[in-house]
């Protein structure tokens, strides 16, 4: 029998704003942090799981301090047992009467569910010798079914709808994996366009951007409506007609405002409109939707749960959902967020960059695409070239395309020496 | 000059779940617990603000840590030009961009914001020597816009619709005022409720309810339909068809199940049903709504900023809105959710309760009713009898009405002697 030993914690914070990585007109100055844990067994395997919550600096300790309040639930549990049954599991967690009061299902408490989950799956695929995204695509689809709580979303998505998804896709999985491991996942990049670039470095990667090749860049607007035209237009005249740019506003607009800016936006050819407003406004959105189409809006780097993600879906609030490794209760629930735009026929584009967050949502994108939806078609997962260097295993972009990872484990865990070098200390 | 000292926090809780006090379908076992913050000055007036998040036991430690986590925030700034800005404050406390990250605007977080932002109110009504609804209910209808901030509201709610609402209730003030000095607020009582109580607890607390005045009781309902039946029917058939009985799910329900369980409840003449579903699912409780009509639908407790409720709101999803001290960030976002449903012409009925609730949130609806909406007309606050003891000026409750505090501040400091007793050390 193996036994979970521990859960460890690393406050790990990147002073990433002393250059302006990063920055957008809600958050003009992150510094890119990870509320980092690690799952110890006592086997004698050597393999640990590793799970994290991705946040911008300050506040980082607190996130730490809830991923340590989850140590009593799995510390002691026999580790077969849990890893055999993660849909139960997630539910015990999730569910949790007195922690849940914290949420219920969302912010701090629920993220740090999401980094315990996380570093599960990322020890069961290392124990499988498998890449995460390999490990989920390898499932029955009544083993994927149980891996989703459909609390709250029958009215949408039924336990027998989702198993009908899932079947539907069994007989193209092997052909669609061969297809992966060859081509890999298209890939955008947002390396060109955080505001606080001035023009000389906006056009420079704007131009590495296409010859890196990338088919799509994306621009952060939102601060000034006549800059965001002007860094538009000198964009567009870098990249040429061919390279899609998305935007995106980073929730700064009201309702009404975000569809009058996206006029001033409209000539330029948006790929697609991100967080024009609130992340839990589902009717905000959908009336934005509304009247910037046919510009579709996407969402999701700051949708708290599934619950709000079904709204969203239900109330044609975004045509492009977001999905983030690291904000919602881990694999789990975005296994239902994948699942629920299946069933609706939306394209999943994962938010990645910050720390980590690269890494690990292609896994998800490419079981998407093996099991699920089985598709590539209008969607792509966001690059951002920051702080792979501190990863085990970090991301393979190349050409415009994810690469799938063969390497063991969910892509999470960090070098020893990373998180030696980068731990924070409060009077640092 | 006065300066802010220090933010000190307690991890305070009470092991209510050693006798079922508070349980429900959701929540079998809670121990009522606050995460209490006390702001202090460098005055002579030795007069300090108190604030907390209620939680229901594990986790309230992370609440600890999010609170303390704003102490650099207010510690070292000048005390009369923070309460003399309280609506500037609330935006740089909710809109600092790392800390943001974590909600945004919910969960964990937020809710320490609004412990902060509470206790700045309850040091300033200390400091007018008044209590805290007459501190709100005096300010001119521009210092109130002034607090709120309308950031994601204004296509529900401008600054301008919210003067005229408060400008309308101007001429009505000192008589409204006068006659809740006289009369008090209406209050229901959960107190027969709780799931965990045998028949013969529930017949005897149900008799003494009605005997003690009030015109409302609620029950707990959710686990067990022929359950719920037979315990509506046996309170029915104690209170007469004169007391109002409300029903509580506490979130237990998918959205059809919702409608099909009520149906059943439907003879005892319900007077709402509260919390059916996720408190994050608007478009399922307008659904919930439409089928249950027209029992009302009510929730509040759990949602988690003044976003979601506008949406609820515009889809007419609640015909009660429930408004928590605690759950949102502070009284400000409060008076932004009591002018959003003066605007929609909705009863706020606050949810009590838990561990000073009742003490905290009369405040806001005797404020609303003399300077908002001015009417008490379908509405009531929510009552239970635990726990007042430990605080320094419980709430009077008689013959079914809270009567007006009196005191300075905002009823929400403890008694010492209860802090040094109920402080929770992890290895207690």
């Amino acid at each position: 029998m193996t036994t979970f030993v521990a859960l460890d914690t690393v406050d790990v914070r990147f002073p990433t704003s002393r250059t302006l990585d990063g920055s957008d007109a809600m958050n003009p100055d992150p510094d890119y942090s990870a509320a980092y844990a690690t799952l110890r067994t006592d086997a004698s395997d050597g393999l640990s799981g590793h799970g994290f919550v991705f946040t911008i600096g300050r506040g980082n300790d607190v996130q730490v301090a809830a991923i340590e309040a989850l140590a009593p639930y799995v510390v002691g549990l026999d580790a077969e047992e849990v890893l055999d049954d993660l849909g139960g599991f997630w539910k015990r967690l999730v569910h949790d009467s007195q922690l849940r009061w914290l949420g219920p299902e969302k912010g701090v408490m629920h993220m740090a569910v999401g980094a315990v989950i996380n570093a599960l799956w990322d020890l069961k695929a290392k124990r499988a010798g498998q890449p995460l995204w390999r490990v989920l695509a390898s499932l029955a689809p009544h083993e994927i079914v149980d891996l989703v709580d459909f609390r709250y979303l029958t009215d949408a998505l039924t336990p027998d709808e989702a198993l009908e998804i899932l079947e539907k896709a069994v007989p193209g999985r092997a052909q669609r994996e061969a297809e992966l491991v060859r081509d890999g996942y298209p890939a955008y990049t947002t390396t060109p366009g955080w505001l606080g670039y001035d023009d000389a470095k906006l056009e420079r990667l704007c131009r590495e951007a296409v010859e890196a090749g990338f088919g799509q860049i994306k621009l952060k607007v939102g601060a000034d409506r006549d800059e965001d035209v002007r860094r538009l237009a000198l964009a567009r005249s870098v990249v040429g007609p061919d390279v899609a740019i998305a935007v995106d506003a980073n929730q700064r607009w009201e309702v009404a405002e975000a569809v009058s800016w996206m006029e001033a936006l409209r000539p330029f050819d948006v790929a697609w409109i991100e967080e024009p407003t609130s992340p839990d406004d589902i009717l905000g959105h959908a009336a934005i939707a509304r009247g910037v189409s046919p510009i579709p809006v996407a969402t999701g780097e700051h949708v708290a749960n599934r619950v709000l993600f079904k709204q969203f879906l239900q109330a044609d609030a975004l045509q492009v959902m977001q999905i983030d490794a690291s904000r919602v209760a881990g694999v789990n629930e975005n296994v239902a967020n994948l699942l629920l735009a299946a069933k609706f026929g939306v394209p999943v584009c994962p938010h990645a960059g910050g720390v980590g967050l690269c890494e690990t949502v292609q896994h998800l994108s490419m079981f998407d695409y093996v099991a699920v939806s089985g598709t590539r078609e209008s969607r792509v997962i966001e690059y951002v070239d920051h702080l792979h260097e501190h990863f085990v295993t970090p991301v393979d972009v190349r050409s415009g395309v994810y690469h799938a990872p063969t390497a063991a484990g969910s892509g999470a865990e960090m070098l020893a020496d990373s998180l030696a070098t980068y731990r924070y200390h409060r009077d640092a």
